[in-house]
């Protein structure tokens, strides 16, 4: 599988450079690439206890994404999915770290621990204060004494981050990031690996099935189970997550592993919400993308039983934008329906030369049903005809329930009789010209140029002009002449539908996407039908 | 392929329900679920101009996320790639238009522009006023004279959304809307299609191509391209928007369609900002995704020439995580790696006696390769002989250049010989252990107590403590009784050896992933490695 990389030996050097990039000057780097990627805060102050994470790369945006104000003072980058060097961590200590010194926060994995305890070891011997916290918030492997470390680390992050930024010391943070560490509980679930840049993907996972207790390096989960739902899915991994749950009001890291669309983390969320074993769960980070691995199709749910000043510092905004903010879990508020989603119901009036008018338009395009039909089979899929049809024929059924004897609300009415009796983009384009229409009329125009209005709504709306292959090819050289009479107006709607015959490209609707050589020597349905109208009140005049 | 949904026909609902219990209070929708999925701002105040924005879901965040102070007022969802009902947006405009009036931002594609412009007219017979503008940036498709919508679309709600903040009228919001719109290019890359929820997906991008110009509904792209890597995949999406970028200072949008993951976002961010063709772009907004198709593997980059008066507008913070914010694109600052990366190089100095002990030490090392390399051949890769061999003869070399008479510089300095010259865990475990050693020294603790102060300091950072099967049991039990005598550790560090293998379990180390049965009878290299140099050192005394 292609990935958006330009070699696997540049791919973290590249995606530092464009994380500085577009960090809009907040962040540094230290020289030395490829072996020494660190990437730093601008404008820090050493008097400050420094915070330094880092590990194997992807996992963006940790850790890189979360270096900044309130949060991280340094992220040590190491290849994909490996440790940085002792000398790179040992860089990131010495270029951060000042009088107050510095604590490291090091997920719990073997390669990690050993060079960031190095690195630690070979700051000390310069007299630099330095402290070490492991996270290991890891529970899918309780035989281990190992726990891995994995998305429960942004706890650690934000809280530390935040006592640094007050200008705790550094004592006081350790203790405090051991006791959020002590704390944590986290699981993953996925329904796919990872794709690791530069090797295939396993294909380890069954359809049907997910893994439950994953870690963030493609390893292999605890378990695979099946897969039903995503209510199913929430449940099972809130389950393991009970012992920490049940220690008091808690706060929710909804962790996107990579490739769980922004739909179905929000799906997740919802049942995190719902879940009758959340009850505990006062606030949630995310859902984000925070801790992940690559492109895997998984979530992780981190648990922390807080106090209120832990919650306070998870709160605390941070300006880094992959930090998604604390936010209390609530029930969704739901508004009633606003009125007016009925249309008003005109009183019905009478006036009986606008009954035969329309009755007569009705009966024109009735009487049209079977041609109108065969000429749309040439272009489309052969049902203008029944469609102006079966509106024709609703419309003259409601005629006793319209506002005949007004015509401002009678073509606000037609409008939305057709809108609702027609369907399909032709009920809603009728509908916005009656209405439209009416609205003209309201507004004191005379009726042609109310139904001038009308068409220009219509062509605004729909995109269409003249010469675009429509109905408009027709309608609109017969208004133009409609004010010097009927007749006239059916000329000029019989040479505008005769033209779209020589039209080898429609531009609108849905003949746009009918080629050429079926569309020459047809015309378009709609504008035979505008003529068709016409033509008949012609006549019956 | 399974995905974290529970079913098609809530996909939508339960999204939205997750994204308002996680939205800290600052969302409401609408009642009138399943039909219409309307979400709102709360304590929205009328006397302002309200936008609304919407469509098909499945481009999450957009565009529920960009609802809140500062961007849109409601976004009235449809289901998946298909548009929301007339009822639904006129619900919407009802919902939160005051006297101030509203704004549409509708995508252009045909169902949206039918429905929201049919609302719009209804809304309009109720006296309201409403504005509509149609989102055409995508220049994929030249001839079509009906350009697609997509991911500028969050150029317009922003600067849109900053006006109408700002109390801004609706026909100078409309105005200014209408100027971004006509301003505004985008052009998308895929490597691969996108997943709909309950269809299968369509494999229709070859390995080692890409398809440029594709929509945001899975329809295909223009044309399918050779991929070969980021640097070329940006610049040729960058070659077809040098239209707008030649028009002055540009904002550039660069939107993740959803499966793409942060690591290739960053790399592509970087190809962005040292592309020749670039060089217009002043300010960035992302990576991140915005406007997505579900799961695509592809990025899209969209293009702005602005004005001082649109930069300030997309400038603007806003409460929303979607957001992610102008960035000014600048070059990555570099930062000079500090000074001390090289280990101090201690001043040489002899001391025959310490010479000798170290000289013993090693020969008994090196004299017990081929044992302990055959007892970890057992239960580990068989190296633990030939890996402190290597180090034995690499530090005896060294002993010249040592500090022999000055124990605490002579600690540290074995420490990092060992740790250069060993590799692997082994290697910075003893380098931790003797930098460890060699700090208490220099805080003025006897030798034997700072043997385990530097032991317990690879305990704390290796995570291996007693009872693990490592070399810790046969050193810490020695350590223990050195001060009685050489003898006496000795025996210690013997028993401690044996029992390891009676340990069916490692706890720590590489041994902790060899089953127990490859265990049991065998005793810990390590460990013996410890006991024989302490049984050589007794036995020389």
């Amino acid at each position: 599988m292609s990935q958006f990389i330009n070699a696997k030996d540049t791919l973290v050097t590249d995606a530092i450079e464009g994380i500085l990039e577009t960090s809009n000057g907040t962040l540094a780097r230290l020289d030395g690439y490829p072996h020494i990627k660190v990437v730093t805060r601008r404008n820090w102050d050493k008097s400050k206890v420094a915070l330094i994470s880092g590990g194997g790369s992807g996992h963006e945006p940790a850790h890189a994404g979360f270096v900044g104000e309130g949060m991280l003072t340094a992220a040590v980058c190491g290849e994909v999915f490996a440790s940085p060097s002792v000398d790179a961590v040992l860089a990131g200590i010495l270029a951060v770290t000042g009088p107050a010194g510095c604590l490291l926060i090091v997920k719990n994995y073997t390669g990690d621990r050993l060079n960031f305890g190095l690195a630690a070891e070979r700051a000390r011997a310069f007299g630099l204060k330095v402290s070490m916290v492991v996270v290991d918030d890891d529970i899918a492997l309780p035989h281990l004494p190992q726990a891995r470390g994995v998305a429960g680390t942004l706890f650690v992050h934000k809280i530390a981050g935040a006592m640094a930024e007050d200008g705790a010391d550094l004592d006081a943070i350790t203790q405090a990031a051991q006791k959020v560490i002590s704390a944590t509980a986290s699981i993953g679930k996925s329904l796919d690996t990872c794709t690791v840049p530069g090797s295939a993907k396993e294909d380890r996972i069954p359809q049907g099935k997910a893994e439950l207790g994953l870690g963030i390096h493609g390893e292999a989960g605890v378990e695979q189970v099946d897969f039903q739902d995503a209510k199913v899915a929430m449940d099972m991994v809130l389950g393991k997550l009970e012992n920490a749950l049940s220690k008091g009001p808690c706060v929710a890291l909804l962790n996107n592993l990579g490739g769980t669309t922004p739909l179905e983390m929000a799906v997740l969320s919802h049942e995190l919400a719902r879940s009758p074993k959340a009850k505990s769960i006062t606030s949630i980070i995310g859902p984000a993308p925070m801790m992940t691995s690559l492109d895997m199709h998984g979530f992780s749910v981190s648990i922390l039983p807080m106090d209120k000043v832990q919650e306070a510092a998870l709160a605390r905004p941070v300006p880094m934008n992959a930090w998604p903010g604390l936010a209390k879990l609530a029930a969704a508020e739901v508004a009633p329906l606003p009125d007016g989603l009925s249309p008003i119901q005109p009183i019905p009036s009478d006036n009986a030369a606008t009954r035969a008018l329309i009755e007569t338009c009705c009966d024109l395009l009735i009487a049209s049903e079977t041609d109108l039909n065969a000429l749309d089979a040439k272009s489309g899929d052969g049902d203008t005809g029944s469609t102006l049809a079966t509106a024709a024929r609703a419309l003259k059924d409601a005629l006793d329930r319209m506002p005949l004897a007004d015509l401002t609300q009678l073509f606000r009415a037609i409008g939305n009789e057709l809108s609702q009796t027609m369907g399909g983009s032709s009920g809603v384009i009728l509908g916005i010209f009656f209405g439209a229409t009416g609205d003209a009329c309201a507004n004191g125009k005379p009726v042609t140029d109310a139904l001038k209005a009308g068409l220009e709504r219509i062509s605004e709306v729909g995109g269409a002009a003249r010469g675009h292959r429509t109905m408009i090819d027709a309608l609109a050289p017969a208004l133009d002449a409609l004010d010097d009479g009927l007749t006239q107006a059916a000329q000029a709607a019989r040479t505008g539908a005769d033209a779209t015959a020589q039209m080898g490209q429609a531009k609108a609707g849905r003949a746009s996407y009918v080629p050429e050589e079926n569309l020459i020597g047809h015309t378009d349905p709609g504008a035979e039908a505008v003529a068709r109208l016409f033509e008949g009140l012609a006549a019956a005049e």
